[in-house]
């Protein structure tokens, strides 16, 4: 067995390739190991990287898949919010994060749903999308590609060579854009329980292939045009959905409104109009007509092996609250959100930890439970897993917005009180989603 | 000292809060591990989390200030990307993510940058903001505190207030929004080296409270109206900035494009134009004028400690790109970022894996050559680091595009070359950055 | 025969209702001139009125059709613009303005077009939206709306009753959003020659009757919910288009650039980028990627009595230019327009001095021409003229695009020629689309 | 004197210029004729011209300034809605419309503001903007100009050449932005009043000419980089103002609401948010939270001799309605308008029966009463008259929401009455505005 010694030397002359260490040396974790002592000998201080952890981690299903030049992990620390009664069954939402109060307070905003008797979703519509552009050798052609493309045959040809590309996508729509001879078009499909992205660039570049036969004037210039739109904020997604669209709603009595957020359905009404509605409005905002439902977002993906990167589009969220009941002291709030980009399969959930995060809640279980009880092979509806995950994103984005919502209603009269209370103060002001008293969960 | 069973009975009758646990028992991570037995206990199978790791993980840190109801910590993979040459300085840059290629890819990108001696950066503006909403009886009334907010007069005396809640907070401006009788303030100060979220909102309660006593009629309706904004996309923060602004730029010799990018000059321009500008311009974008910078910024955020929610904001971009030189044949390009929230100071980056990874780049150790070759106590200007951190953040961004858009422009023709080679493509298209040969890297 | 004063009096005592002056009194000139005398007394200066004309104008057909409470009428230059060049015909576009330079400046456009065989347009979607707002009992109810609306059964059942109602609409897309419990639902259908919001206003309701026989539990809030959307800015329209969806290009021969329009090809194309690209996407518009359409859809709004209102969602426009030819020394330029709102009958197209207009350009004429040269009674197919205009107003558009980038491309170049003709330079400043020197033309 | 005939060969051989026609010829009238006859003779029906207007209007103050190749007027209607009580003064406010409906609803409108004690306006900013783009040779010398500009040194040497260009214009900021390369430069400045744009294009001038000086290596690109934004959607316009920002408010007692506006004020408060808030939400609109803005806006502007193409960005509003008085019976509405670009002198007011619209509301006519009661020559403070006309803008914006709201909120009730009225039917659904009953003014 070489030395580390002997290893780096061979690296250095390239007689190793560095980002192949896992995969030359005995195990993957000593071409780590190997790699950080590299790195460390060209940092200032050698001993920077002591703290970031990389043992006892199992490589291998990270090599050639989630990622490359490995020098260990980042352990991002996770709590658990719920139980969260959700459609009838309870919950308990893993969220991996580094903000303070912020498991606190969504999980003060799932007790008060608990105690209202449950939150309810629905999935609005599910498909993943790719948006590629081609060139054309003039507009009008273009245009002509734009209108066959409209028709039932043209719409054929094009599904007939996407779907051949994998079991799971079926190609629903198509939208096509022109901008001068440039045509920009988005397809959509379903994509079983995965995110679906890389079944999406798969099906789309055949169906190019074969769009091209029939075109043969036709430039593919790239197989993403930004008309996806993946991970850029675009109001393409807020109106037509990606991924996930999902609501979620419930209805809170006066009481656990007054008892359990500290706060009033009418102090809750109005600030959900003047913040979420009108503030986002005179922000010029498309779709972040809430509170924090990217913090609730990040965490989960952060904990379930989702790509955070993604937040930017899966958080979009319009969150609607309303007086409500006999003397309109209830309250009834939804959460509405139409591009949440997730999976439950693939990436990142291949992961044993990200893994036992889906597992946390019911999510993955769903199958199994079935699978135990009913003795059948399949283990869910295709899609069933990723689009549960969904609706607990969701309604764990409505307790989120609960609670927040309702600590900023309670913000002033809360402060006036504890005036010689500066270390709660101090709590208070420590974390973004602010002002929810420890003392109330 | 109390058995397992001992303690979740006391917690099962509330004697112990479960979310004291770490709090009361002889360590967190018993605390910690006791959560995890209950929580297992309430889950139809239930060894899934014996796949999430909790052991061996420093608690204290977390306790009050980082996560609530914590049952293990998330193990997200951290590859380096670089040496990055940026300002005649070389970083390496730390991404925690499982999205595979992203770090062979961006790493592909610093290579081309390095060879064509290093990107240059500027920080354009530094500040952060928070955005209450008040109310007046009237819209007249609303009017009026805003035409006084825009005097210096009512600027100083809000001013006032502001700055003596903190040593680095030092109120810059104010936008003063009227909505009806409702007033949106945005607040906007440098905060040192923290992302300065709670500095903001201690100083704009402060100043509110003064605001206050000059017009009594005045309602505080929320600390925080959405024009902030805060982790929502927002055109005032593309417009306004937020947090840092940074621009970035790099001309890549034509053989640099050619042989390390595998493309042209002609055609990443083209493409730059048809997917950036005008792909996102047909999407509705604001401020996504990019082809993935958000996954550059969650990957570094997860692993320095930020707040990956922030990514929606934060990723806003425009990358650009021009023929350069005597012939056109080199390319130069530019990524302008206006608002990239960070600091290397508070929240997540106090923990020392995050700490670790904040160092990997001779971010922190700025403070630390400084100290040790000029024997003073203070590191660096106040702000500096967190600058240098987003300088850091906007190059590798840059690298990122240079590397995907290659990758995209390259896309058609180097699918042709492989027709036999469906191992390779099967590669390729299993990621979203897709497209990067892991043999030029 | 009733004395003036008499008629005031009887106004004064309510025995006349002021709005029925035209329809009660011999003519209706002489109810507009009793109004006028009326409304001169309580001015403070009673001869004000006196250069508002009113006499020699047709006031039937404005009657209970066009306006109320007149007083006259405002007499709006009209200036043409051409022959424009367009799909191998000729067009004298008419332009209502009173903004110097304007028609000069079109002119010129239109010259240089001509001069480079003319530019070809495409219609690329037809079809006017009504977007009503209507309210579930819940969310999850609101879904179910949703998702039964999107089966080819719901769709059928509300394209029926929509369909019944005039012998154009027909119903072709239904785009259903769900907000909470609130459901927006775009209806979408040709509407002939009509700018149709009527044809589209008349068919939601009979659909949303229909609708609410099946849904019992639904509430019709408002039959237009903004999800049209009419005369707002709205990302819905710039991306799924509204009206007519048009694109128009040329490609102008290096020669011309320079002679007629005193630019260079390259100058142009990087113009085109900073300005109508990068420019507008740094401002956060969404759809406004062009550098004056909205001056050109006004003006030819108003001559052909079009509702200039709808200018606002009409002069959507994407410019893109590119260089062309062997030498790259020819400009391609196209201009995508996706939601023009216009008809060539009702409303104002009825008005005599409109019609007269429409018929400058052989718009309607196309017609009468059919009709003498075939013989037909049908004068042309139905939609046929108003997609017609639709194209003249894309290519109007077009040609002042190019005449006012090349002014502005030329403006700093220009200037230093001038320093003595302050004359000239007063007059260039004169004017918004600036800079055309009227000698060019 | 030449014969008609003998003046049109001259010009077909060139000898007399087209376009000089008014200019050469004894009267702007013959010079009008000519070359109406002209145009004809090209076109398919000679006779189509008719029915445009052309004589007796006096086209001396268009010639030079308004229009080029005039042929003729568009007589637009004028109907005039009001007393509206603003600010405790009348006005009779003149709107130029072919759109039924729009006066008379507008109308409606005004008699419930008069009822109800009037309405209250503010200014709350006023200053015009233009915003070119400049660019240096790299990114980084680009912030160096910005952080330049953004020093009080940078700003007082611009000021002091913008300054000097005008006895009004007086620089008040600059939003200086980079992107990559390029600086946008958003020069802002009251206008006294003009609209200003001429006068905000010759200070830029002279302030990018001075700024050059300083930075010889920058390069003005265009004097208009679409960052001003002048008649494109932009949420720079909406989020900073453009022209004139007022807000103006109202509350319509119960009984009001009932009798004159036919519906309640928790119908019209409900239906506020789902239309004008959640829907233009959902639509992703920017600035559009407004039922009809721009039909006012379009209409005061043709009549008032405005720029109609500034409706893009002068009808941007937020409609707000809330309960008011001690049962909540009461309403109260308010309008912003953040962008309200318009002028009393200069362009199309200099004109004489635009000069008369604009004197019917008592705008001008300050000036007359101050000047005849005072007996001073100056007449009003520079820029108090556009202000002035801006309130009337925003005010009679104010009453169109209120009556076209009121119409829709009653709509589905009002239908149910009227199943054997179908002429009524028939009338309302004419229009854009509809469902107003003529009965109820």
């Amino acid at each position: 067995m070489l030395t580390d010694a002997e290893v780096m030397s061979l690296v250095s002359s390239c007689k190793i390739l560095n980002y192949k260490l896992e995969a030359v040396l005995e195990t993957p974790e000593r071409g780590v190991a190997i790699r950080r002592e590299m790195l460390s000998l060209k940092l200032p201080v050698s001993s920077a990287l002591v703290c970031l952890p990389y043992k006892g981690y199992d490589y291998s299903k990270v090599m050639g898949a989630c990622c490359e030049n490995v020098i260990g992990y980042m352990p991002v620390p996770v709590g658990v919010a719920g139980p969260l009664l959700l459609d009838n069954q309870q919950f308990h939402v893993p969220m991996a994060t580094t903000e303070g109060c912020l498991v606190a307070s969504t999980n003060r905003g799932c007790r008060a749903i608990s105690l209202s008797g449950g939150c309810n979703s629905k999935i609005l519509a599910d498909s993943m999308t790719r948006g590629p552009v081609v060139r054309l050798p003039s507009a009008c052609r273009a245009a002509e590609v734009k209108i066959w493309l409209d028709t039932s045959d043209g719409f054929s040809m094009v599904k007939e060579a996407f779907d051949e590309t994998s079991r799971f996508a079926r190609l629903e729509k198509l939208l096509v854009c022109v901008a001068g001879r440039n045509l920009y078009i988005r397809f959509q499909s379903q994509t079983g329980d995965a995110m679906g992205m890389n079944m999406l660039s798969k099906g789309t570049e055949q169906a190019l292939r074969r769009l091209k036969q029939h075109f043969p004037d036709m430039e593919v210039v790239s197989v993403s045009g930004n008309y996806c739109t993946d991970k850029k904020p675009a109001a393409i997604n807020w109106i037509l959905g990606r991924g996930k669209s999902a609501v979620c709603e419930a209805t809170i009595p006066g009481q656990v409104v007054k008892e359990v957020l500290k706060s009033s359905t009418a102090a809750l009404v109005d600030l959900n109009i003047s913040k979420n509605l009108v503030g986002s409005a005179m922000a010029g905002s498309i779709g972040g007509f809430n509170a924090h439902s990217a913090n609730i977002v990040a965490a989960i993906y952060i904990a379930c092996g989702q790509d955070p990167a993604q937040t930017v589009g899966s958080s979009s969220c319009i969150t609607q609250m309303e007086a409500a009941g006999p003397d309109g002291e209830d309250l009834y709030i939804s959460c509405t959100m139409p591009s949440i980009e997730l999976g439950t399969v693939g990436g990142g959930t291949n992961l044993p930890p990200q893994q036992a995060c889906l597992q946390v809640s019911p999510v993955l279980l769903h199958l199994m439970s079935f699978t135990s009880m009913l003795g059948v092979t399949s283990p869910n509806q295709p899609g069933e897993n990723a689009r549960q995950l969904a609706r607990v994103v969701c309604a764990t984005v409505l307790a989120g917005e609960l609670s927040l919502m309702a600590a900023l209603a309670a913000g002033h009269l809360v402060k006036s009180h504890m005036t010689h209370n500066s270390l709660l103060e101090t709590a208070l002001l420590m974390c973004d989603v602010t002002f929810v008293l420890l003392s109330v969960l």
